[in-house]
């Protein structure tokens, strides 16, 4: 018999993955700090819980899917968290993407009361979220990884084990340093080219054929041509993220010059109060550094 | 019936993309400055020459594809040259990657000859070459466009006219600084998550699945974590095109910190003697700085 699955964090990603294991016929019981979100995971099915420690009560598999650190620490291990709900052989997936170093603290808090606990970030944005292709990389026992895998297949199509507790976390680390760096490459030969005089449509038409062409160009080139930002996955994220990275790489020892600079741009755009908006949205920094924009311009030259 | 051809360059792309038009059944007259590649095509079914000038003599289009400006004005404007040998009517392909400024330099040199001209480097490495799926980024008028199609629809896939003459080579300058910081982002998340103790290919496996993705990663990331450089693109070649756009972009006024980085980091590869490696190469200049190697692990760590 399938586990009973307990969901908490129903955002941008959460919302998606929560709703494809409903459809794939998962008991599953939500939280959410805001209810909107909650209500439309009970119409499609989910039950919903008054705290984190209710959705442990009601679950053998518990996943996370929330903002940082900190908000994973506050529903695993704080008041009324998944902690206080646990009977032993509990499984926690923590699906947020957080430091390798935090998600190891997280799990010797919790492996006195036998509870397990994998890693599992995951790429792809979120059309991946909804379409149930993400990549989800996870760290964690051989054993534990095997129990997850029916709701890892649910919501993923590349499903990596990378090694022992905090491993996933640690690619997803290495996922967001070559993601953001793909951003400034389209950024700067979109703002390159165009401001030289060619149009940002034949320029993603010519990236699309060659050695420039990658999935975000697939998923977000004709969106930072037109300056649609939605997200998505968000900036102030993607910026937090690299944050985490930079953290590990100066613990291990490896000099990161690209992601470092990315970062910056990163700084400037979050600073910039641009922080909501898709990560692709480093685009707009690059035009404020060359004081020149994709869009707007003048009709002649749109059409020519 | 189609048009004679003469084809100047037979290179690591020129070679298999010559031997793609005579298997199109084009009449093809080549040239090459050493012997070697001549007889190769000779093989194939090709003319060999004995000059730049005895093919223009022999043909409506010629079609160069050698390593920089330099060569680029010595066969087509310097003794025994394309010109000397061209008839009013001539198109001459210029394949070649080099400035957009040096491309109209020409182009202004040829006109009162009659001799037309389009711009139209590639994308795709050798194995677009080989393959015949080559992004190509025309710049020219309408009408030399639609006479040369027929020859690109041979050698590429992706065919995008770009604008007037030099605007494919302002589109492939963009395309270089794309491609290169996919690189550095390729380069980076491979020396970080293998430092940081994960297998490089966990770390492929999951940026495959992801927003990591890209087509530089499915050509070239296996070769990478192998230490398989062997030329592909050339990274002096790389370098050498981040020059011409770094010029350009200064020209325009367009700030590219990323550009900037990157063409430091080749620049590092080329004088470190790499310089004849594929571009993928990068990879070990992020390796010296960290000093760290994704080869040569000890045994049981490389196959557990």
């Amino acid at each position: 018999m399938a586990e009973r699955l307990g969901f908490i964090g129903l955002g941008i990603l959460g919302r998606p993955m929560a709703c494809n294991l409903v459809q794939a016929g998962y008991s599953l019981t939500v939280f959410n700090r805001s209810r909107a979100a909650v209500d439309a995971l009970v119409q499609a099915g989910a039950k919903p819980a008054g705290s984190p420690r209710e959705v442990a009560e009601q679950s053998g598999i518990v996943v996370t899917a929330v903002t940082d650190a900190p908000a994973v620490e506050a529903v695993v291990l704080g008041a009324d968290g998944v902690l206080q709900g646990a009977r032993p052989g509990l499984l926690l997936i923590d699906m947020s993407t957080i430091s390798p170093r935090a998600t190891r603290r997280i799990e010797t808090e919790m492996a006195p009361s036998g509870v397990h606990m994998l890693d599992a970030p995951v790429s792809g944005g979120d059309v991946g979220a909804r379409q149930g292709t993400l990549a989800i990389m996870v760290g964690g026992e051989k054993e534990d990884f095997e129990r997850a895998l029916p709701v890892f297949e649910v919501l993923g199509k590349t499903i990596t084990h990378c090694g022992p507790i905090g491993a996933g976390q640690t690619v997803k680390a290495c996922n967001q340093v070559v993601s953001a760096l793909i951003l400034l490459g389209l950024a700067e030969g979109f703002v390159f080219g165009s401001k030289m005089g060619i149009r940002p449509d034949v320029l993603l038409q010519a990236f699309q054929g060659g050695l420039a062409h990658s999935r975000l160009l697939d998923l977000r080139g004709k969106a930072m041509i037109e300056h649609s930002f939605a997200p998505g996955a968000k900036a102030k994220l993607h910026y937090k993220d690299l944050g985490i990275a930079l953290e590990a790489a100066r613990e291990y020892g490896v000099v990161l010059p690209g992601a470092s600079l990315v970062t910056q741009l990163f700084m400037m755009l979050v600073e910039g109060g641009k922080g909501e908006l898709d990560h692709s949205a480093l685009l707009t920094v690059l035009e404020t550094l060359s004081h020149h924009s994709l869009v707007n311009l003048p009709e002649e030259q749109a059409h020519s």
